[in-house]
């Protein structure tokens, strides 16, 4: 699916294509324009829709996103080909997409309980897991283990701009009490994503990565990993979690 | 890790920069110049190289390949920014980035128990894994399911670039009678790069993709998934699997 972004006198500009699971396609539009910055919340849409094509088709995989405020020059880079410019190197490259948001709020506390209920819920919840045994999940709880939202996508990334796609459209961020939870392994990307949105706890089935957990640090989430069989690593800001 | 390739008289051109573990740069490259087309065997090779920085020192995050050929206009457009004109659809981005690669050859016949005995010897071929629990494998086996090369990375698709890097290096391309197995889901870009490789079987733990499994139906190779607890599923060419 490509997402199109636009406002006010502009045409709409392609900012990124995505191998995703059809469903919820609005939803990952906006969700992924949160991550990137480009919108903070429903008042700054104006439309989501599909594209038209020549022929007054609806092109599904076309979603063209119009923000109330000109985008202008907010586009990230995220060409290689044309803003790698020589000599720039690996750190370089992860500033650049690095995202900007503040700390997240001091959040909940989570009994451990909670936590290793949470895998169960989710296995539940995965529909199109169930029937393809080939896509990810990414799932809001509340501090008590309720099951607030889920959202399935064959990319990992794509379920959680979905599932933050979805409180964006609903008026719900940030989502200051919100328990992560993850099927696969964490990115720093995923770490972030769930930043802007202001989720305080993230948890992940697999394991994180070492650039995830740095990441997670600097926001101030907690992250909780390899929860499943009853166990769980923590990683960062433990004062969260509470419990044997 | 920044991918940078140039020929005679031509400046270094960034390629690509993959989010990567560090090790097996080289092969990385290479296995990468190859499923996109710009080299087909290390007699088109050069020089592989870390880039060296203003100063003088080694940068390791950047890798430049160097080709006996100018590279020209042959860099695909991989910039969705630049090169997604208005009216592309989804089925156009994928024609895109899809692989012009001859069909594989005939290949080897695999009888089913070596195929349900590749999964362990993975196991123990899998050292990152076996440290951190996050990281992807790809490996190569013979017909009798010996093992030939395993390659691991935080990413799959950069594993199979590792493996079929190392090959290419080697000289040993095609892979005509190679089995692969891959330790997550099987994604059609993994199955391109097999094909390019030429490689007839592939395997993964994990689950296909639909657009996988096309993709192997069009270059022939057998594609066996799920590959796990005694049991898998063959979704293309059965022909090349014997026994119960």
């Amino acid at each position: 699916m490509e997402i199109r972004v636009h406002g006010p006198g502009e045409e709409p500009r392609p900012l990124a294509v995505t191998m995703r699971t059809p469903g919820s396609d609005f939803e990952l539009a906006v969700g992924f324009l949160l991550a990137e910055g480009l919108l903070s919340g429903p008042a700054d849409l104006d439309t989501v829709a599909y594209c038209v094509g020549p022929e007054g088709i609806q092109q599904y995989n076309v979603v063209t996103v119009r923000l109330r405020a000109p985008v202008g020059d907010r586009l990230r880079a995220r060409n290689v080909l044309t803003t790698s410019a020589c000599g720039v190197c690996g750190a370089a490259s992860i500033d650049d997409i690095a995202t900007h948001a503040p700390p997240v709020g001091s959040g909940p506390e989570v009994r451990t309980e909670v936590l290793h209920g949470l895998t169960e819920v989710l296995g539940g919840a995965q529909r199109a897991f169930g029937a393809t045994g080939g896509v990810h999940a990414a799932a809001r709880f509340g501090p008590t283990g309720d099951l607030r939202a889920v959202r399935e996508d064959v990319g990992r990334h794509n379920a959680l701009d979905k599932l933050v796609g979805h409180a964006t459209l609903a008026g719900a961020l940030p989502l200051t009490d919100d328990v992560l939870l993850v099927s696969g392994r964490l990115s720093f990307e995923l770490v972030q994503k769930a930043a802007v949105a202001g989720i305080p706890v993230v948890c992940a089935i697999g394991a994180p990565s070492n650039l995830a957990v740095a990441t997670a640090e600097r926001f101030g989430q907690t992250v909780v990993a390899f929860l499943r069989d009853g166990r769980a690593n923590i990683y960062s800001h433990p004062e969260r979690i509470v419990g044997p």
